[in-house]
């Protein structure tokens, strides 16, 4: 663990992760940390927030970029560590190490822009009747120290300097990441890099801490610390609302942005299924399958009418599926619930199997598979509308587009919800549009939702219980507003007025003055 | 009650509002509603949620500002009725509905000027290498039909036609108002402007409803309705989070604003203290009991450095307040509870009472009450920090300026941080300003928090238990966030992208392109 600056061996028992290729524990061995190491972790975090959110904006710009060089220097060493523990491929991997030295380098850029302080300024009316209006100014500042779950699907990019890292750092907040087991030496591989940065950037070793342990307990008492303002995690279901239990029983509550489960729709139009079927199956196996199906938008659940097209597509999926190899899942663990989920599914009287993939070697074995239920079935049984993690699809037959909207009304929330069309779909199309993004964060169209887009105008986000908190993004610049506040100034002396909302705009921000946006 | 367009007499309980001053009940009787009433109220806010978000915002300004023209027409009837329920002066209640009609024309202008839909584009980039980049373009939807609950002390600025209304009216939003059993006349005239208005407007009849029942059953039906989205709700600690429980413990929990308790600790450095202690004393007394100091921001706690200053301060300060006549407060139930919280804290063996004002007549008497106790005693008995709500205020005396900020960093969240300088404390207030600002949603200086404007850089927020969640305000125009999430689009036909989102910004509206802001 680092708690601060200092490399710290938690009293409690030994942890290994593994290889879930063999199911073979890797050296080395760590030990879980216990309370009094939370505790260390958030007292330190606590002590440098007010000293680290005092920092200008360009400080902590070049901050992440110090991460993010620091990173990329460990690329062929963090990806090997990943690669075995994990099991994900190389070449994913090396992907992954970039998008997180880019997203990094995103909030770098947000930072100087400046637009995240939300500066807003209404001049004092010392002439208004039948009272004189105060000079009011706002700014948005940081919540407090994060808790920030690394996420096993995706041991960097929302792991220990994954997303939630950035945008709290970006926002001013210290941050104290709860590592995965699946993945602690990459873990310890990526708080070293951030350890570095905080001392070369001579920040308060408060900063950043790194905590080894288990969720229920270890886990929970981080969410419990009075320090901690806010919570981010990518994980399970179950998981995500026993944090967000325990946040909204503390004494004072704090947000949660927990993202949890989603079968992520996709419906395929009969314009679309009459224009190029086969190609569809092969862009939904390929999407489907991608990383044993281990992304949280992988697109579990087809929606279409049924018909000979439909038949055709069908067809050709299985085939696809069939033809699938499979994968190496992140862990036996998820790999064991991945079979025990399909297998119920499998098992519904009114589902039907239409292809399974081989069963491939090793210890966590992704077998793809791909059923079918009718729309009637499927809108009855909320068993079916869970999320199966991993690479099995589920399609939904209906009789026409009616019900395809009330099998899309009845869903839970999702990150996505894809529509496939040809031109005589766009009326369609237009009908399913308000459906749809009250039912997401992100809608597509004629694409695959997995591969997330690291920009301005993402949203990685949904309706519960895609996400224990839909008003937000975890993937994207506007996810830095997730650990901000506002606060008004009334009559602020001059001197005392912070840099964003000083006379001048001597920061050259965009801000609000009585409403108006301008740079002034 | 108003369900939808149709005026409904509930079948539960005969309910009066009081005329506090006299205890008297008023006419006409009304009558609780009950579960088929909020389920009702709740089917058409969600029957009319996709006809209603669909309107564009020029027309929901329009909306707004005939609400505003129909309440202003009643502006006589309206404030007479509020003046037999409430208690409070004519004056205070015509000025609240120009407030009130004010907060409705304030988001009209935020609609037209548009920047609330948070437009983003990134442009697709089809020659990016490995993988091309889709179009993506971020707008912000409105929540779903939101639940308010009309608030005591603000028969109109805070309740049916109040902020809480008028921001998710403005985002797109229905709205079913729980009225308050206090000023039931007040919400029917209020609830019949807006009817009028929706008719006129031809809007579908479920943008509103108007329920009447108890907060524990029929509140938290209402809250607990699948239908809601939000809630919004001012009023009592206790009643606050019963609801934060009930919306958490939904099948899917959803958003709730909760404007709970705050004591607006207020500090007299000593160069102000030297400068002008009477004239602090005279403010103070002046602000802590208005309106019976029945507002969320009266200033319920000084906190400075004792000496003889302090007891120029506390000298006219006991005063003043033993001069004033005192007021009748909203309701009995109020007058009963601010009689017990004062007494409590009068009888704690550390507290010394400086003051008393007179016992007013009538069955809900406010009796002004000064109160003192030292630092060491305050910070290690939260029952002294908790809210006394009425014209209550309490001394800190400190031995330094270091046991202020000990004593501001005790308090729980706080909607309004108050400082009072004299030049020669501006090295002492720029060390406040962190604590200050950490703790509160608004920091004041050389004002009384009393007074809360309507603009755009207003926070009327603020951390736990100030507020169920600090991250927003409920009065301003930031407001309108409350009730919104934002959605990514994905290569959407360009047929079909929202008009925001459109090619050639039709709207002329700011919006992010690349992360660029301009009006493009």
């Amino acid at each position: 663990m680092f708690l601060g600056a200092e490399r710290v061996t938690g009293g409690g028992a030994e942890v290994r992760s593994l290889n879930p290729g063999t199911g073979e524990p890797l050296d080395p061995v760590y030990r879980y940390g216990g309370a009094a190491d939370v505790d260390r972790a958030c007292r330190l975090a606590e002590q440098a927030f007010d000293t680290y959110r005092a920092t200008t904006p360009e400080a902590r710009a070049r901050f992440l970029e110090c991460v993010a060089d620091k990173l990329a220097a460990l690329t062929d060493t963090v990806v090997e560590r990943a690669h075995q523990e994990s099991g994900l491929p190389v070449a994913r991997l090396t992907g992954e190490v970039g998008r997180t030295t880019g997203q990094l380098r995103l909030f770098a850029s947000v930072l100087r822009e400046g637009s995240w302080q939300g500066a807003r300024i209404d001049p004092a009316l010392p002439d208004r009747a039948p009272q004189p209006r105060p000079d009011i100014r706002q700014q948005r500042i940081p919540l407090g120290p994060v808790a920030v779950f690394g996420a096993s699907n995706f041991p960097l990019a929302f792991s220990v300097l994954g997303g939630d890292t950035a945008s709290a750092l970006a926002a001013g907040c210290p941050v104290v990441v709860k590592a995965h087991d699946a993945h602690l030496g990459t873990s310890e591989l990526a708080a070293s890099a951030l350890r570095a940065a905080v001392e070369e950037c001579g920040l308060p070793e408060g900063v950043f801490s790194l905590v080894i342990g288990d969720g229920p307990t270890l886990g929970a008492r981080l969410v419990a610390d009075p320090r901690i303002r806010a919570v981010g995690f990518t994980g399970s279901r179950a998981a995500g609302l026993a944090l967000m239990r325990t946040a909204a029983e503390r004494p004072a509550p704090v947000p949660v942005y927990a993202e949890m489960s989603s079968v992520n729709p996709v419906v395929l139009l009969p314009g679309a299924l009459r224009e190029r079927a086969s190609d569809l199956a092969a862009g939904f196996v390929g999407s489907l399958t991608q990383g044993a199906g281990q992304f949280c938008t992988n697109p579990g659940l087809i929606v279409a009418v049924e018909g000979p097209e439909l038949e055709t597509f069908l067809t050709a999926a299985a085939e696809a599926v069939q033809s699938n190899q499979g994968a190496t899942m992140l862990t036996p663990g998820i790999a064991a619930a991945y079979r025990t989920e399909t297998e119920a599914v499998a098992g519904h009287a009114a589902v039907v199997t239409l292809a399974r993939g081989p069963v491939p070697e090793g210890a966590s074995p992704c077998r793809a598979a791909l059923m079918a239920v009718g729309a009637d079935d499927f809108t009855t049984d909320p068993a079916l509308q869970r999320e199966m993690f991993g690479a099995a699809g589920l399609v939904v037959h209906c009789r026409d587009l009616e019900q395809v909207t009330d099998v899309l009304r009845c869903l839970e929330g999702q990150l996505t919800a894809t529509v496939h069309t040809a031109d005589s779909d766009l009326d369609a199309a237009r009908e399913l549009l308000p459906v749809l993004e009250r039912g997401a964060g992100r809608v597509l169209f004629n694409g695959w939702p997995t591969g997330v887009e690291v920009g301005h105008a993402m949203v990685h986000g949904g309706p519960f219980p895609a996400t224990s908190d839909g008003r937000s993004t975890s993937v994207g610049s506007l996810a830095i507003e997730r650990y901000l506040r506002p606060v008004a100034y009334q009559n602020l002396p001059e001197q005392l007025l912070p840099r964003p909302l000083a006379d001048g705009n001597p920061e050259g921000l965009w801000r609000r003055v009585d409403g108006d946006l301008g740079r002034h």
